[in-house]
């Protein structure tokens, strides 16, 4: 049978099912999809292709999902480090965004990240920030995968007036990218400290009429805990699920604090988490009790957050480190095995981003977003189990190869739709802008 | 004047002073050491060199001295991961060591581990291993700089049969290599839990007439102390300090239980903590209080541990994770901040071995032991603080450059003292053997 794609490779990790390592095997690839996995010496004699790629090296995945990202902030990296969440945001973030966020900004920042993303296996990523059109339309020209938040937040911005004027902004939005085959859309308000009970029930109702699902930075710090119930005695959970937004369609990032009743009602709800580890470590939020929100069941997914405050987008070090935190924080060097990370950052994604049908595991009849790593590296050798050797010994530039839907966006860590020279100006440009 | 190596690069940061970063400046090195540190077109002016490097978009550090390492363990990276202290020892590090550690199992895997460390840009490392003398043979045939450390533990082994055996042994080496150049000994008792009163208290005496360093493990989990405790009612330091091992030749690793007392203890007394926060992580061995410990005024340097139990050598991403966990263990976003991680990697470590008049820093007089570090990659751009990209968002893989006392040890991330593909293959070897 003639195909458009055939990888032989040393290793095939689907991560469905967990745990399992298919050597010597080969992924066929075509219109786009996963056709068929199969030893490689069957392959050969079934399947012609117009591509053969040999990955003698490399281990095979499914592309990493990154569940929270502020892809444009890429730009702001490093510009504001060692400070705790409230002053980096109010006396730095801030008021940069509020002199330079435009169109072009969030252009050129997403391009950035959508290079460093796919530099490092990453081929979907959850987005949240202003001008989500610009990034669909950036995410689209470039063949990544991507699923735009629509921004809410109480207060003005330059890219919308008031709570309304975001959604109607958004739904516009939704519109447009409905039969888009790589955008999808989430509604995105902000924070519960930043968004009032009414423009978030008028998002219960949008998100249930549209099958929508809904991405909130939730319980990211104790601060914000206490001042809540401070104001209206209340955590904040308490005041999300009282408007009936604890369930299957709401994905709650960071999640540092939470007590039993609180994981409990996350996984009778079916809501899902997004961990990121390395932003709550870095501004010191505390430690998200995720080997517990696993045993109870929850969903939990993994994302880097923004580059200003992670400083990176590298899901391969993310994972790692939720690896490594997971067991400190459960007192126990079995929570969070390797293969739980690789899902993590994986299938769980794509459930959380109700994709799970479309990707997050190399299985037959899925979309083609895999990537490859080469693990011949001294720094990968000697090589006992290779999804052990990915999750805590190897690094993203072992990262070969990626393709989206089939379509190669990375060959021989090349990227094939962006222009490296014309982006690093570009961020140049920028940095002087932003150092004014 | 005319000079060996004149390296002109885009910034400096000479680590001593604290925070300061150099622009467009250069590195004069004769004869092995740091002969002048000047502003790059003065430099110009001033030196002619047999060797001349531009490194234009690249910054130059002191290397980083990696202060806790077993290198010949290197050879079990990935053996068994996700596994508590103990369970990890008993049961799978000790059996595999009993049957495969001798002479050429420590001489390959330490080739290994060295290879490894000084792509990553460290160019000291203290070790811990049977076989010490083949250590030392082999980090002196490749030009890195060693600590190596003379172990001793009260049951037998390959390498010798009882604690006066270690200790002949560990002398006789240490007299040998009295006079090297690059290589320098301490005694390094394995753990209060392997090692009793009687040999401790020889390794006293001889260490004060020596003056030599003691290099342990100490307090690495709760179960340690709290079986120490159960056994003669002391806690594992107040043993040790009871048999006057806590002093500024004292180098103790791990230290994730500590209380205030211990703190001030080691404080008062200038002993060194090695902090080494992937291995306690992984292990979920606890968390090791290092802002409060640098408060106190303690010295605290990084290791990374051995590979077997991080999985790797890397120094640039240890002092990361150390920056990102003592901010979440201070609860406190302004802990670690970027600048002291790099004195933790670097002059700390010097400190701790006492060799801080030799190395540790970009200082004139001081060994040139310099590494390179490129910050074009997109993934380090924009590039706001050198400091904080090199230890938020750099990756080891950007090291292109290496030098021990002046030599070229990697060049363009080229190995120049050792041959990869001989290593690779005789790391395969290896690990067919401990597979078996």
């Amino acid at each position: 049978m003639q195909v458009d794609t055939l990888i032989h490779a040393r290793w095939i990790i689907p991560v469905e099912p967990e745990s399992v390592t298919l050597e010597h095997h080969s992924l066929v690839i075509d219109g786009g999809r996963i056709i068929d996995l199969l030893p490689t010496e069957t392959a050969k004699q079934q399947y012609q292709a117009t591509n053969i790629e040999n990955l003698p090296d490399h281990a095979l995945l499914p592309g990493f999902v990154n569940c929270h990202t502020h892809a444009a902030m890429t730009l702001m990296r490093g510009v504001a480090d060692d400070l705790p969440l409230m002053d980096w945001l109010q006396n730095h973030i801030w008021p940069l965004e509020g002199k330079w966020v435009g169109e072009s900004f969030v252009k050129d920042g997403t391009d950035l990240a959508i290079a460093e993303m796919l530099r490092g296996g990453t081929t979907c990523f959850n987005d949240m920030y202003f001008f989500p059109e610009i990034t669909a339309q950036q995410a689209s020209h470039h063949g990544i995968r991507a699923c735009v938040g629509l921004i809410v937040i109480d207060f003005p911005t330059v890219w919308a007036q008031n709570s309304d004027d975001y959604i109607e902004k958004g739904l516009a939005l939704h519109d447009q990218l409905r039969h888009h085959p790589l955008i999808t859309t989430a509604f995105a308000p902000h924070a519960p400290y930043t968004v009032s009970d009414g423009p978030l029930q008028k998002i219960r109702t949008l998100a249930d009429e549209l099958e929508m699902p809904i991405h909130m930075h939730v319980h990211e710090t104790r601060f914000e805990v206490d001042s809540a119930q401070g104001q209206n005695g209340k955590r904040p959970i308490e005041r999300l699920n009282d408007i009936d937004m604890i369930d299957p369609s709401f994905i709650a990032v960071h999640m540092t604090q939470l007590n039993d009743d609180e994981i409990s009602l996350f996984a009778g709800a079916g809501a899902h988490i997004v961990h990121c580890p390395e932003s709550n470590l870095k501004l010191a939020s505390g430690f998200a009790p995720i080997a517990q929100c696993l045993a109870a069941g929850i969903n939990v997914a993994l994302g880097t957050d923004g580059a200003a405050s992670n400083n990176d987008l590298d899901m391969l070090g993310e994972l790692r480190t939720a690896a490594l935190i997971g067991k400190a924080v459960a007192n126990d060097a079995t929570a969070i095995p390797a293969s739980t990370a690789l899902k993590m950052a994986t299938i769980n994604g794509a459930k959380a981003l109700g994709l799970d049908n479309e990707i997050g595991s190399l299985t037959i009849g899925k979309a083609a977003d895999v990537i490859a790593i080469d693990l011949s590296d001294l720094e990968t050798q000697p090589l006992y189990c290779p999804i052990s050797q990915i999750v805590y010994a190897a690094n993203r530039q072992q990262v070969t190869d990626v393709w989206v839907a089939g379509k190669r966006l990375l060959k021989q860590r090349q990227l094939t739709t962006l222009d490296i020279e014309t982006l690093k100006t570009k961020v140049a440009d920028w940095q002087q802008r932003l150092s004014s």
